[in-house]
C-alpha cells in the first residue's frame, strides 16, 4: 500500500517508520529538507519531497501528522488533486472542531480521522524512533457520514503500528473523554510547576510523586496551545469539576474533618485501582 | 548496632530487612502478631515482640515507624525506660508538629527525626520488599537542639539502607518543601480522580499522562488524612498558589489568549527540564 506521510515531524516519522518495516510503500512530505534527509538516511521513507504534486495523486493512503489548524488549509489547497479511491486520515489530539469540514472538503476522497494516543516529550523526526505504540490505544473517531471501508483501513493500519488497543468512537466522545485524560492533567501539571516559588530547591527533595505528576509539564506549546482551545468547552467543565472536588478537600482540611478526608481519599483509590484491571 | 523496630509495617519491614542484610541486630515490636510472624519467617527481624519492655532497653537505636499521632503517646508511655546513649527517631512524612515535644519527651536518649522520602502503593509488612530506597532521597530532619552524634548515626544508617542522596534540612524547611512535592501532589490526584464523571468510560481511554499523574490517588487514608492535617498550613499555601495559576491559564483560554498559553506552558517546560539535570 501506498502510504503518503504529510509532516515529518515526531509523530510523522513513527508512522513512516513503523510502516515502512510492515512492507508499506512510503512517501512524505515536508516543507523542512533536513526532516526528509534524516528520514532518509535512517529508511524511515522510501521517498521524500519538499513539492507535495510530487506524490499526492499516487498515494492510496493520506496521513496527515501536521498541527490541527493546518489540516483544513492543507485540504483546501489540495482537494483538486483528491480521487475517490483515496482514505485521508489524521492524527490530531482533538476532532470536533474541524472533522465535519475536513470530511467535506476531502471530497471525493474518504475522510476518517484518528488519534494515536502516543507521544513523548520531545519533538522532531529525529526522536521518533523513541515513540513507544505497545501498550497505547488507537482511536477511530468517527461521523455519521465515516465509512466503513475506510474504518476498516484504519483499522489494519493501527494494527500494523503494533497499538495495543483500537477503538471506534464518535468524535464528541473522543473529545470529551480526551479533554479530562489529555488536556485537564496537562493543564495541571502546567500550573503545578508553575506554582513552585523555589524551583532549584525543590530539584534537591522531589520524590516519585512529583516526577511522575509533572513530566507532561514539559510540553510542545505551540501543539498544546491549539489542543486547549480547540477543546476549550469540555476543558473548562473537567476543570470545573476538579476544582469542585478541590474544594471539598480544602473544606474538609480547614475544619479538620477527618471523615470527609479519609472518605474522599478511599473513593480516589478504589476508581483508581479499578483503572488497574 | 542493636535496632529495634517500632511497627512492623511496609516501611518497618523495609528498614529491618535492609538492616539486618547489613549486619544490624534488629528487634522489632509491633502489637500485631501476623506481622511479627512474616516478618520472622522471611528473615526480616533477629527477634519480635508483642511486649515493647522486651526491647526498649537494650536498644541503641529505636526507629519509629509508626503513624504521626501515635509517635507522642509512644515516648510519653515509655519514656521511664530510655537511656542516655540511646538514639530515637522517627520516619514520619511531617515533622513541624510534633519534633520539638518528641525531642524533650525522649530525654535522656536523644531524638533526631528523620524522612525517606520511598514507599509504595500498599501498606503491611508482606509488601515490604518492594520498597526500592536506591533512587530516594533521605532527609534528616533538624531542629536547633539536635545532637551531631544522632545526625552521624542516621547518616550511616540511611547509608547503609542504601539511599541515593542524604541531606540535613531543618524542619521547618523541610515541612514546606514537602507540603509542596508530596502533600500538594497527592491533593491533586485524588481531586483529579474524583472529578471523574465516567470512570468505566475513563478506562478505555486513558493514557500514560492519566496513568502516571493518578497512580499517588490510591493512599492510605489513616495515614494520609494525619499527614495532610498536620501540614495543613503549609498545603493551604501551596494550594493557593497552584489555583492561581490555573486561574491565569483558565483567563488566557477564556480569552483565545494564545501568546499567555504559550508562556505559560514555555515557563512550565523550562522548570520542570531543569528538575532533570
Amino acid at each position: 500500500m501506498k502510504v503518503l506521510i504529510v509532516g515529518l515531524g515526531l509523530m510523522g516519522g513513527a508512522y513512516a517508520l513503523r510502516l515502512k518495516k510492515k512492507g508499506y510503500e512510503i512517501y512524505a512530505y515536508d516543507i523542512n529538507e533536513e526532516a526528509i534527509s534524516i528520514a532518509k538516511e535512517r529508511n524511515y521513507i522510501d521517498f521524500g519531497s519538499t513539492n507535495i504534486k510530487d506524490y499526492i495523486e499516487i498515494a492510496e493512503v493520506i496521513i496527515l501528522c501536521i498541527y490541527p489548524q493546518m489540516i483544513l488549509d492543507f485540504l483546501k489547497n489540495n482537494n483538486k488533486y483528491f480521487k475517490k479511491t483515496q482514505l485521508i486520515t489524521d492524527i490530531c489530539g482533538v476532532k470536533s472542531s474541524f472533522v465535519k469540514e475536513a470530511t467535506s472538503l476531502a471530497l471525493p476522497a474518504t475522510y476518517v480521522s484518528h488519534h494515536p494516543m502516543a507521544g513523548r516529550e520531545k519533538s522532531g523526526v529525529a526522536y521518533s524512533n523513541e515513540v513507544v505504540f505497545e501498550e497505547a490505544n488507537f482511536l477511530i473517531t468517527t461521523i455519521e457520514e465515516s465509512n466503513n471501508i475506510g474504518i476498516e483501513i484504519l483499522k489494519k493500519i493501527g494494527n500494523d503500528l503494533g497499538f495495543k488497543r483500537i477503538t471506534v468512537i464518535d468524535i464528541n466522545s473522543h473529545d470529551k473523554l480526551i479533554g479530562f485524560t489529555s488536556q485537564l492533567t496537562h493543564a495541571i501539571a502546567v500550573s503545578l510547576v508553575n506554582s513552585d516559588d523555589n524551583p532549584s530547591e525543590t530539584k534537591k527533595f522531589i520524590g516519585d510523586s512529583y516526577r511522575d505528576l509533572t513530566r507532561i509539564a514539559m510540553i510542545n506549546d505551540n501543539l498544546w496551545c491549539e489542543l486547549f482551545l480547540e477543546n476549550k468547552e469540555f476543558l473548562f467543565e473537567h476543570i470545573k469539576r476538579f476544582e469542585f472536588e478541590l474544594d471539598l478537600l480544602k473544606t474538609a482540611l480547614a475544619n479538620d474533618d477527618k471523615e470527609t478526608l479519609k472518605k474522599l481519599f478511599k473513593s480516589s483509590t478504589k476508581i483508581r485501582k479499578e483503572m488497574e484491571k
